[in-house]
């Protein structure tokens, strides 16, 4: 209830903070006699990881993760999987200077008129550190969706005004060694080029930048997704905006489609040997919040990252004008990092979805 | 787990079919003592109704609510409401024609998929006849807000590509009697009247139309919204998903936030008499999960609605090309019925919240 | 949240006031395509229904069942199933007396202290009344579990002082004919008779007595219940105990297991053409919470029914000494038509746990 | 869904098996601001703790706790405070002998039934090794009980048939003190000889007895609970329920009660200094679901521990039949060491009703 659990089949709780002992999770519902591979799940959090790239921030974490319980021989057994993620490099000293300042547009003062204490250092429960539990996580659900066929991929569509062209249509693999071959994560090298470039720049001055992330799911059967208020793309939706920094997100036709004409955006049935088909997917992959075997597709769109290198006039627990000083470590552009907190966080709401739909109807 | 249900501590579970006996809801956690105002509920579902103008479905509905249990003697007893809406002008012969057919761009083809069994006539529980019945809880849950002298305020702020301006900085009842003197629900009285036009224009074409609808939440204390999961911008944005025919969600800066820079996005804090407030509000009255005490405000997107008087392809329930005839009432644009059912789903969350922020911390 | 709401997967959610316009039930989550035979649920209402023989209640209802939603052409759709059961004998008068005086060992009090406002006639959402829209959904239950060949029979297996013996070994049809066969729905007729006579003599005392059921479910598979807090038993003891005058709940050996050792108690495993059976069955069906395939059973113990004839000293809403009038209409003695209940509230829980195991592994 | 979650507002969720790396508990939705005393944890873990005396099993475990998240400064901070019990002494060779053979009365058959895998050592999941995890999070809930002033307190009130005198109307200080003072935590010294003496014969026989607890709570106000499913004695008695080995739950006048008649168990109410009271207490300090203000009493039976130091006749994995060997560290009888446990259950329940309470009415 107070909003750490994600999920209602295939249900995730995450606890932990910035600059505490540790984070982690608890992962309740996973089928048993799923294969569970340690090391694709770190492969995934390796994704995530603070310090693998200049156009990252520089905490250096390893985000080595230990399964703790809910696998035996390798295989999940029904029981609860947790997940333990040390913190290595916690530099609490570097956030004394704002004990007692909100810093702008973080989460400093909601936190404390909320609850009246706060774990100032490096943002605590705010942090977006607590994502890498989610990834974990969303490891463990991939895997539950590659079992099904199912796979998940998303890359940098934009940074700032650099806005990627539309993927192509191939192989999950084939875009993943594109995008895994730059550090911006965009599948689309000469964009790529243009966006580190671009993000370089606004890390010399000490600034930040928002971008977007776009994702597919291929393979996808149809008829997840559950009406009325858990439709498909609500809970992917949900899912999204519960990420740091989302402030947007769309799906299909997205914002565009409510400038189009029925005659022109509604989706229209072909027979085909391969089964029902549509000729258009404005729908993206959804009718009715239901999957309807097309390709899923969506955008989320990330606010630049708040901390930044400038001094900026703010307020302090008294309420008195204050100025925090621009320093510690922070990403210049978060979605690189975030690619596999989306595809995470897909994966969740599609496996709880894929569980869900199991018992749809009678056998 | 079905999906009918909405919301922890104030909650609804919705129930019906377009063309069955009655659509309905019960409200489970409505705190004890609120007067209930029956006239007020029932003006709510005037809004949304059908056939109040011409560019709505002429399908002939009073929505007259009965409330069934949950009250005495004018006041909530803290015991379910459940709210009672009849259907009354069904003409289910008007649906025989697609009994086989699956509705381009419909939840037909998915409910199919799924359940293997299906109410067509209407499109059963797929209709967004069914959101008669948040727009009754949902009025419920503005007489909580109201009690606590939040308010709500949704208005229509595109239709296709015209585009209304932003909103003056007005009392909500003034605002409200703007709205209201036009039928497509916009407070700007220009915009309103190229819309109705528009959407005329577009009903004589036998076509449709989506839009946009941008709601503002006044007088929010600081301290609503639960992290990690349950962001009350993410909570918003999954109500607002789960409205048929959404397809995007956006708050604060929105998408146009991605392509700032910090330095421009940050709202920095000012100390005033009326205690904290920020420079700018491109967070949207949302930080980290919360409310921070600044007007909330997010759009929505609608795509056009599906139904439209052309004969379009499409296949049969045995996957064969087949045709389907333009027939059957409908809006030709969702969007000015559709604001009471962004300001009711809007004040669920928002109730939602306000009790489960009564118990988070020690008082 | 606030409490109406009972079951994960398989789920109702309840309303409604004693002397309210109606009760009723959503039950969200019965799977598609399941047969719903409408007489059978209105043929369990009867068996609950008050004014059914002389020691039950004399308030004349015909809880006459409608079901408003969720099923077409008499299959279930996957939608929320809604039933609605209208109050029609209410003689809200025959309450009047009582309005500011609270009954003793009712919920009068406790109501009033915990809400501040309260519906007195007939004691509102607190009254047994509630548990018709139990039985209507608990029979939907029982045709889902049917489905699968599973059967849930329960008989009053004391009354006062007066126990039955243990239930032969016969199929349940034998046993619902030989239980239906007495008014006071005892499997065992010479029991029944003294049951019948004593009950009948503590009513003409204008007194109540209190009494047992007993529970048995044949055929249910081994794997059902979920560790660590869902245990079979935990979910099958709090839907007993969630029903009004339920003071006890033992399975198994029950409170008579807390006197045996270990030799004794433990059912030792026999390899049998059949599957693997247990010689003694102390377990009752359940181990680790979860169902062995063995037959499962339980008993129920209930409290006398708190409305007597009797004149009642107590206090009233401004806690001065007062005095309650022996009145209104009522049951010498709960457990006949609870029998019923027993059984809607054991097949809810059974439905359940029957979808939650679909997907405790991978298939 | 999985069943390791337990509690709406104030909401644990534990995992981990008896031989793994460690077992843990995240609670969420403690209230912020709440002293968290450490050692106060520590020490009820110890009360639960295996070999702290001869009645005990004689595995060595400290069970020494850590916090992982949400404290600051010694207070929690509205965040999930997540506890981590490493295993230590796991032994896991001891177990070798049952890998396939299925211990009768355990959950080693039905786990493997519903799974299809298993983490045999030591009972896996199925241990009450995992109460550890309740007795951390429980401590918690007793922190907040005892800030709003309330008190919970349990003793073993049967070992077989040795039956203790009813409690003494005392402080709970100097119950616990009592208690304390004897190994078998009976809170009469003179009963609690003759049960030590009882379960040192009973473990020299290489057998196991069971016992009951009975639980008491003090200075709880009235109006914890809610109708109509999630009554306090429901949710109690489910909470016990769900505690390995209990078979039996009654509260107030429990199984008795059900011989009684109406106007001997009636409790009338009585207009005192104190506010009201009751002349009687059959009703066990809940009214239609909802506390009273009176002393909350309930009863706990549990069966004899399984693992017996004897052999017995049972069957393998391939159904078999089998014989187990009587080896392997166990508890002659459960009770003394469930003190804690039932405590802490109760604990959790009522501090979630008592959050679940502040929003039951406008304030």
């Amino acid at each position: 209830m107070a909003g750490n659990t994600f999920g209602q089949l295939f249900r995730i709780t995450t606890f932990g903070e910035s600059h505490g002992m540790a984070i982690g999770v608890i992962l309740d519902g996973c089928p048993a006699q799923l294969p569970i591979d340690a090391g694709f799940i770190q492969s995934e959090l390796d994704k995530r990881r603070p310090g693998q790239s200049k156009i990252t921030t520089q905490r250096k974490e390893n985000d080595t993760v230990q399964i703790l319980s809910g696998t035996f021989e390798g295989k999940s057994t029904g029981t609860p999987i947790a997940m333990l993620i040390p913190n290595e490099d916690q530099r609490s000293k570097d956030y004394n200077h704002n004990t007692d300042v909100y810093r702008p547009s973080h989460a400093d003062y909601t936190y404390d008129v909320k609850y009246g204490i706060r774990d100032h250092r490096g943002g605590g429960r705010s942090s977006a550190r607590e994502t890498a539990a989610r990834v974990a996580a969303g490891a463990v659900a991939k895997l539950l969706l590659k079992h099904h066929g199912i796979e998940v991929f998303a890359h940098v569509s934009s940074v700032g005004k650099i806005q990627a062209p539309n993927l192509p249509n191939d192989h999950i693999d084939k875009l993943l060694a594109t995008r895994e071959a730059n550090i911006v994560r965009c599948a689309d090298p000469a964009t790529a080029h243009q966006m580190i470039d671009f993000i370089d720049g606004i890390r010399k001055e000490g600034d930040t930048v928002g971008g977007k992330i776009s994702c597919i799911v291929k393979n996808c059967p149809a008829g997840l997704g559950d009406p009325v208020f858990d439709k498909l793309h609500a809970d992917l939706g949900k899912s999204m905006l519960s990420i740091n920094a989302v402030h947007g997100f769309e799906y299909g036709s997205g914002f565009a489609g409510s400038e189009m004409k029925g005659s022109d955006h509604n989706d229209l049935f072909l027979a085909t040997e391969a089964g029902p088909k549509t000729r258009t997917n404005f729908s993206g992959g959804i009718q009715g919040g239901i999957s309807n075997g097309m390709e899923i597709n969506f955008t989320v769109a990330f606010k630049p990252v708040a901390t930044i290198m400038h001094n900026q006039q703010t307020i302090n627990a008294a309420g008195e004008t204050a100025e925090i000083k621009g320093k510690g470590r922070h990403d210049p552009c978060v979605v690189p990092r975030a690619v596999v907190i989306v595809e995470a966080m897909a994966a969740l709401v599609l496996a709880d979805h894929l569980l869900r739909n199991k018992i749809s109807r009678l056998q």
